[in-house]
């Protein structure tokens, strides 16, 4: 490690602007500027640049870590993303790497709860019967008093299943490695459960381990009429498989990612019986920008502090 | 009161077959017919319905209240409808009237806050685009930090509210009259509250005290983007004032009731922006039946042992 730690960088470089303003001015010896990474030529100059130890990149600007070059005495960065994989070795040793794990559990959650809900009270149809001038009420399926097994049962699968269980349905929780003081059932006893499952929601990340997990012998082994939600990464369920068992209708599916993504206009996907299909924004509601507000404000008061900040990604 | 209580009838008529399987044996001494109301001519014989004493109505079969003058030794009538002002002038004197209280609010809750997560969450757009071709992600609105306000504040909005609070939304209560010790305003603070309302649910029954309840006055309140969800009766709101407000956009709405309903092939309703329709389905989900049944075996024990029924219907 050669960076100087007798001259500490006191500067935080925020993607937003007035955060302050409505929670309580910055900690004294913190000197604040923002960059919201869009435009070009906006980046502010090159001594300010030098004096920044924090950097809380924009979210989801393609290309934001062009300034890492120019940021010589960074010493710790904060992502707002909950994947961090491909920017981790983009920083240089000796700069700490801060995930946004948990900052899109809400956002994602309540999508997920909403895909739920719209498959099991037929939702796409009343929506096609209301400009269709038709009013042909039937009995639906409830959420109420379904079993819901959560595969990938994490920060966000929690936050799904607080949702699911204030609507009175029964949650199963699973993960790739049992964690039985948790009652989290391994991927290894999926065989068992779904046959009990009315409906399984994948929130999955994508990686050599879980790619294509959700195949056809796992969707063989749901009960007729079943819905799988998908939630996490597209790749993880087979959607060739997952198409031959929609065809015939014996099981639903709501998708908010696919596999591939954007998914073609052309795609079958698009037109299978049961299926419903949103463009990937289970994260990208209002939900988000207050979380990442109040993290931000507190890693910089952590920050100011000399305390760890928190959300740490390890980079092996 | 001429009944003869020496003479107390024992028998009990239920809707479905087959609950003793699933819920355990009847208790000794009642004697169990079944009745579905559908098929004419398929009554049990006179002789039976004289030994009748508790009569389950068979839900939502118009016309079943015909079996009435043919129960001579009827003490009790459980209905499973939450509404019974119209059953309860037929029965004769004597005969107690116990109404579904409780058994619709899963389900109505549920298809509420699915209303509201679709329409937050843009889910009509989302459809569209499926079968368009489309792949087309935006930014969204959220339940998640939105305030509610629930006018008529009963045990459906309790359920509603429940669920809110687990998607991290938060409630404001609002009944026809203020109940301070249990946080529920009255109708008259409106004016002071709506302004601050993201979401408004109205959940009120018609009466001659709720019809046009919220008309031009209150959505004027509401402020910019504001979402009006109605599971109650359609007659509450305004729609001509709704559809003043939703016309350019100011207001959003998703309503399982209508006014009028059904609403007609080419009410201008089913095409104003931002306007959700469902054909008052809210009750209508398989969270009924389980919680009917529970509540019709606790009821047959209750009267195998002389208890008092729960959901006892005042007839005033």
């Amino acid at each position: 490690m050669t960076r100087d730690l007798h001259h500490t960088a006191t500067g935080v470089l925020l993607p937003w602007a007035d955060l302050d303003r409505r929670y309580g001015p910055w900690p004294d010896g913190v000197e604040v500027h923002v960059w919201d990474g869009v435009m070009p030529g906006t980046e502010p100059a090159a001594d300010v640049l030098a004096r920044m130890g924090l950097w809380v990149m924009p979210y989801a600007v393609p290309g934001a870590d062009r300034l890492l070059p120019r940021l010589p005495r960074l010493r710790a960065v904060q992502s707002l993303s909950a994947g961090v994989e491909k920017l981790a070795p983009l920083l240089p040793a000796g700069v700490a790497l801060h995930n946004g794990r948990g900052l899109h559990d809400a956002s994602t959650a309540e999508h997920a709860l909403g895909l739920i809900l719209a498959a099991q009270r037929d939702l796409p149809q009343w929506v096609a019967d209301q400009t269709a001038g038709r009013w042909n009420p039937h009995f639906t399926r409830s959420l109420a008093d379904s079993r819901v097994t959560i595969l990938g049962y994490g920060s966000i699968g929690a936050a799904l299943e607080q949702r699911l269980l204030a609507c009175e349905a029964e949650v199963v929780r699973v993960a790739r490695r049992a964690r039985p003081e948790q009652g989290v059932h391994a991927v290894a006893d999926l065989p068992r459960l779904l046959p009990q499952t009315d409906i399984v929601v994948l929130v999955l990340p994508e990686n050599p381990g879980t790619v294509g997990l959700f195949g056809p012998k796992e969707l063989a082994a749901l009960p007729d009429g079943a819905l799988v939600v998908n939630v996490g990464r597209g790749r993880t369920l087979d959607t060739e498989a997952l198409l031959a068992e929609t065809r015939g209708g014996r099981l639903r599916a709501a998708l908010d990612v696919t596999d591939p993504e954007p998914l073609p206009a052309d795609h079958p996907l698009r037109h299978a019986p049961g299926v419903l299909i949103t463009p990937h924004v289970g994260g990208g509601s209002a939900a988000f920008r207050p979380r990442a507000e109040r993290l931000i404000v507190d890693q910089v008061r952590r920050f100011a502090e000399g305390q760890p900040l928190r959300n740490a990604f390890s980079r092996g």
